[in-house]
């Protein structure tokens, strides 16, 4: 059983022409079966009555959210104007994304939500209204007031978290990115938001090479020599259970995954690839370093499918439980 | 049951101070639970002796392995001087480990074994010796006669198969290394590899992106377009089943493994970090693109533990046993 706040807790819709829409009502369908807690959908309603026949009940308060989930899904409505076709994504729906998101971010700033969990927006959209930022993630650091090297990205399934330490860089650019002082960024968020999130007083980070076979002692590349291993023994200075570098390719076998409690990894796709292979279904998206919680499932708008009722709702569920998970466990925490 | 080819295989030992003697020892008293057909060993007596105290057969040629093999482990003896502590190597182990391989690749050659398994050597000693390959994968196409563009080196588990473009490069030579003409020669060898030993007769090739989501058409890095594209064109106008670029990240959970025979990789860390991560125990390495059969276990020398009978078997086992149905295949192909 999924511990359960105390407050509710803040799903954005996402892009109204995304599955965002189909998901969160799919969630809200089979909250007994995803032993899910009470949450309140953020966005345009018009998005949720396109997918989908279920009761919907608007409030004007998340405190309203948690009597009114039992009878229906709670809404606190962003409107989109024209409201768009699933499956075909308009400036409008950009705007209302964007405008959900922030609105959620609000509530879990000033206390009225638990944690915010965000639905699959379009950056094509966004960018095209003058958003700047890589994704959801960078913007919510910002509206927190964190500098974007304090955050850390985590991918985390059942049996592994992986967390990139370079995010959404050109591979051919990730050399040139990847400094000691943002290692030791990214490795003090991943480790400060084991303790504060999961509830692990020690927490063991594993660190990946860059190079194939983290280097060969040079042989294949400096950066371990010269980058990654500075950082690994300034953490390790300060206390923290910090191993590596290690070579990629051996790190993410259940034998090997049982000695790390998260792996921080050099570049995007290092980190992705094993989380994804191993637990596509139910891994979460989940930022650290916030002063607040904030989760996401781990796939985009799939406007190819938006509409069609095959959208699958469990990785969505599994943020859902992640964040309500984390949130239990900081309200317990004196 | 593995299909039995009708030569015995060569299993070179590799380095003697590594675990190569004592998981092939292993393989050979677990014949029957690993259901092994008649192999082979060569290299360094000494180098068993000093870890099993299994029965020997030293034979002269590799024409009485048959019958030898249901009474011992037959052997085709490379003295290697001075016997070798096990997790101790020498140079005269080096030149041991070398001569093996070149007596098994040319017994493989000559048509007197079915197909090589070649046991882990020690690279650090091998260069010291003068070896100028990265790896014996290159060594074997050069004694084979062919271009080391048009070998492929396959890492095969039971649900996913991936070869890397480029090999051992530091990550930062990954771009500069990368050309539509080497993705071309490797996605042919790959293509014919398995149609050749794995009986495909219409083999699908799926191509990875090299950027994050596979470069966000050209938003997040151009080599996309202007690399691998025009490579998967030039292979499809030739008639193969290739597609992509697709993003690593999502490429290697079971619903999309189906739509592949093989996942064709732009660098060793993208190639091998999902097939070790599903497959440690079972991934073998086979290399593709040579007139003859040669596959090997994904694991080095193992020096830290060589000599405590703690080495795991079922990696050589995995190997012998790939080995013996591509090489039954190929004798029953027309």
């Amino acid at each position: 059983m999924t511990r359960v706040p105390d407050l509710p807790l803040a799903v954005s819709l996402g892009d109204p022409a995304g599955i965002g829409p189909e998901v969160i009502a799919k969630c809200w369908d089979n909250r007994s079966a995803f032993d899910l807690p009470p949450f309140v959908a953020i966005g345009d309603g018009h998005s949720l009555a396109a997918v989908w026949d279920g009761p919907i009940t608007v409030i004007d308060d998340p405190s309203e959210g948690d009597a009114a989930f039992d009878l229906g899904l709670p809404l606190l409505q962003v409107p989109a104007g024209t409201p768009d076709l699933p499956g075909h994504p308009s400036i409008a729906g950009a705007h209302c994304s964007l405008d959900s998101l922030e609105l959620a971010v609000g509530l879990a700033r000033s206390g009225s939500v638990a944690a915010v969990v965000t639905g699959p927006v379009a950056k094509e959209q966004l960018y095209a209204i003058g958003f700047t930022h890589p994704g959801q993630t960078e913007f919510v650091a910002e509206r927190c007031g964190v500098a974007s090297a304090n955050v850390a990205m985590m991918l985390a399934g059942p049996t592994l978290r992986t967390v990139p330490v370079t995010t959404h860089l050109p591979l051919g650019a990730v050399v040139g990115g990847l400094t000691s002082s943002l290692i030791e960024s990214r490795g003090r968020a991943v480790l400060r938001g084991l303790q504060r999130n999961f509830g692990l007083a020690e927490p063991r980070l594993a660190v990946t090479g860059l190079n194939p076979h983290s280097g060969e002692g040079g042989a294949l590349g400096q950066e371990e020599i010269e980058i990654i291993e500075p950082a690994i023994a300034a953490l390790a200075a300060e206390g923290w259970r910090v191993s590596g570098p290690h070579p990629a390719d051996t790190l993410f076998h259940a034998a090997a995954r049982a000695h790390y409690d998260a792996a921080l990894c050099m570049y995007h796709d290092q980190a992705l690839i094993p989380v994804k292979a191993l637990h596509f279904e139910d891994a979460v998206n989940i930022t650290l370093g916030l002063p607040i919680i904030r989760t996401a499932p781990d796939h985009g708008t799939a406007f190819d499918i938006a509409g069609q009722d095959r959208a699958d709702p469990r990785p969505m569920a599994a943020a859902i439980r992640m964040a309500a998970g984390c949130a239990a466990y900081r309200s317990d925490t004196p």
